[in-house]
């Protein structure tokens, strides 16, 4: 079962109205024909880290294939009125907009890649108003979804080979965000969750078993226990922390004795609250010491990455962390920030124009062309640059890189090196030429991507850069755009580069 | 159109497995007929605040109106395994789950009303199974909702009577975040969202009209500002900094001139980089010289009530603010961190057994009983403070408040002050007796309460604490739990309080 059959019809609307205004003066001043590459990219790695892991891009393909404006939209296009108190849209428009549909080319990063700033991590190619409409739903999607994955991969670094359960639900930002989180979650590494309607429409394993709430509900807290395990004698972890942890702790080992004597196990017991790397180590010592070595201990409470890694660092002996608010909310960066702009564009089949947007901040300048990227390997397998260059003439034995902030940063890569470009065929005029992979497909190639990364750029504070940079050719070719545009002359150009 | 019409089906495994699992546990020990009473509140008013909006209501109430486990559910459910791999549930429950219906007892405080920290802004009562399994959703929407409309409160006393757009939808937290980020915000005091479908759901006003990327289609910024204003001449608000802003300015008004001539107006420029105040001054001096002393200044970037104060206090000429990913994302709080607190229960209907669950953290100790809020007004109108005791011995003279994490806090309410009670009836016995109201008016309300805030609660930094305490009798409860609780003798009880 998908994501989109959640939603009882078209999403076409989900996007800002400036994307209608501007297909509407397209179709107005007859360009509605213009072909329009777009490219989105982020502008830095998020978290401060040195990567991200693309990800939403089943959910932007759901999206996109259920993408038409129906009767119920054109009649609430039809209402809204311009600051002359007149209809801000034409009636043969709106017809217009009825019968049109999404006809453009996509390419895409897999789910599961390593990516990283200023890649073009989806490519969209087409009639511009198509292209300009979906622009909105597409940041929201795999914007969200880049976040949370990169979060979990994050969190993956700093758990080692602990499990991890994303309990994030309730703290989310909407029921929409908490699935996407889910799913992204696991994606990026993370073994479970705890919500069940992301287990059903995914396939996402599900974990959970009581919350004080249910201690709270009986006189004490052994009878609560006590009435667990013989409820649910298979799924037994039980929360010790409702009065007193150590305490709960030898509750637990009471009961669980009572599950062994009944064939059953004492599964793990939950830490919530308090000093978790001193309540793990005593709560290890009193189950190790009444022969329950082989019971978990689960710990909770607003961890994140950095957090996690301090705990283990100060020998906590925790087996699982339950990670909510600060993974499904992406905390300490709630938004990745991604940006769409137009790379180019053609009228009929006529020559592409190269096309940049400029900005105070070079960051902040665009990059030109019908971009592809290419990812070089060593013979380590472990990945050494990737470069940025024009599809419409890929580079044959060019492998120099330039940085695509600061021109004087170059770097060559080693002819040893193998590579592959990153960018596949998803949509060809709109039809679907992609199989979109298992989840589980998914998630092992995040872990291998992972794998791949040299370890000084997955440290999770101050981390190496890895170089990404534009070809030379299409590094020139920027060059020149943004000089022209800023009006300076052919001799300038030339003494820059 | 709902927002629940957005969903083809039930939402109802949008809850944590956990829900489920106690469930199950309650069913199986026979104790499903218990009867308790929860209470939703939040521990620290939100963005260092003085106070939050709350929110959600109106989606929390379609979610429980279509809240039933159907049969892909319960096929779902079915193949759900214990550590022993055997199925976590037996048939019988879950044909129970079927036909359980969430015939619960709910109030709450009315859309658009000032809350603070510590109150009960939901509460339910009702069987023990249906009141759990309600509590992940309960938390996600009106603890997304209620943060969002504060946070665009706080936007609205920054901007004081400047117009406020939300333009969030590309960067917030999945689809359904976004929606529900655009009806939070303009309830919260937004004039118009770029949000397409929430202006179609909500009935929002929506406003937008061209990117970028209209400019860089073009020749030439001017060409492309020409082309707008004649497909779309009464919708003209240019952005005006896709190469240089000042240009940009010059090449507005030339078209503006245009636009007179043909009976049409320049409504307005937008500036979305660089130095926004500086940039403003210049824009308006130039709009003004050209005799557009009406066209607003539409100013955008990365805004949120801290720069929009600033702005304001450095003199910028800015009259509409859109404000995008730092609303939508609540991004310095990205979430409220609402907790949902067993607070008493009963067997048949036996006497309540009121319940506090302790914790090391006095902020962390939760208040029992069927709580209420009491809210006091002075003779100029402004709220005084608010009073939270137990519904089923309400105070009658009594007016002295004590802060709820520190008793030697105390409050006594003049005798002259008039109150009224906050949580409203919204369900009995799983039936509707809430008349939503229209958002409108739910918009309005936020207005009027804010309104009555003293300007010291409303201060954006270190504002002043709003007195909320609880009545005399519940903190003595509440005080006798926690001892008892803690196995403290009723001589150390005495001398406490």
């Amino acid at each position: 079962m998908s994501h989109q059959a959640l939603y009882r019809d078209t999403l076409s609307l989900l996007t800002d109205l400036y994307q209608l205004t501007m297909a509407y003066s397209y179709w107005k001043s007859a360009t509605a024909h213009k072909e329009a590459v777009f490219t989105m990219s982020f502008r830095h790695n998020p978290f401060q880290g040195g990567f991200a892991i693309a990800c939403g891009l089943e959910r932007m393909i759901e999206y996109l294939q259920s993408m038409r404006f129906d009767e119920s939209d054109i009649s609430y296009l039809a209402t809204l009125l311009g600051t002359d108190s007149k209809p801000l849209f034409e009636t043969e428009f709106l017809s217009y907009l009825q019968t049109m549909r999404f006809d453009c080319d996509i390419d895409a990063v897999a789910e599961g890649t390593v990516v990283f700033a200023h890649e073009p991590i989806v490519r969209v190619r087409g009639p511009i108003i198509p292209c300009q409409i979906l622009e909105t739903a597409l940041l929201n999607i795999i914007g969200y979804e880049t976040l949370i994955a990169t979060k979990a991969a994050r969190i993956r670094i700093a758990a080692g080979s602990q499990s991890i359960l994303e309990f994030g639900l309730r703290r989310a930002q909407g029921a929409d965000g908490a699935l996407s989180a889910s799913r992204a979650a696991y994606v990026g590494g993370c073994d479970a969750t705890s919500n069940v309607l992301a287990g059903k429409l995914y396939g996402i394993p599900v974990k959970g078993t009581h919350a004080h709430s249910w201690v709270m509900s009986f006189t004490s807290e052994l009878e609560s226990f006590k009435a667990y395990a013989q409820a649910m004698p298979n799924n037994c972890v039980f929360l010790v922390d409702t009065y007193d942890t150590q305490d709960g702790v030898k509750h637990a080992i009471e009961i669980g004795r009572e599950l062994v004597l009944h064939g059953h196990k004492l599964a793990g017991i939950r830490l919530d609250s308090g000093d978790l790397a001193y309540l793990s180590i005593v709560a290890r010592k009193l189950l190790d010491e009444a022969g329950f070595d082989e019971t978990q201990i689960v710990a909770s409470n607003d961890l994140d990455e950095h957090v996690i890694k301090s705990l283990n660092d100060q020998g906590a002996r925790i087996d699982v962390w339950g990670v909510g608010t600060k993974l499904v909310t992406a905390a300490d960066q709630p938004s990745l920030g991604c940006v769409y702009k137009l790379a180019c564009i053609r009228q009929d089949d006529g020559p592409w124009q190269y096309k940049v947007k400029l900005s105070e901040q070079a960051i902040k300048v665009s990059t030109p062309g019908i971009q592809q990227i290419r990812r070089f390997s060593g013979s380590d397998n472990l990945f050494v640059a990737d470069m940025i260059f024009d599809d419409s003439c890929p580079p044959t034995q060019e492998r120099t890189l330039i940085d695509p902030i600061d021109f004087t940063r170059r770097k060559t890569v080693p002819n040893t090196a193998s590579y592959e470009d990153l960018l596949t065929p998803i949509f060809r005029k709109g039809k679907l030429v992609y199989v979109i992979p298992d989840i589980l497909q998914i998630k092992e190639r995040t872990c291998d991507q992972v794998s791949r990364l040299h370890p000084a750029i997955k440290r999770l504070l101050n981390p190496h850069q890895y170089p990404v940079g534009l070809e030379t050719s299409l590094h020139k070719k920027k060059t020149e755009l943004i000089l022209a545009e800023r009006k300076l002359h052919e001799s300038m150009l030339q003494a820059v580069d």
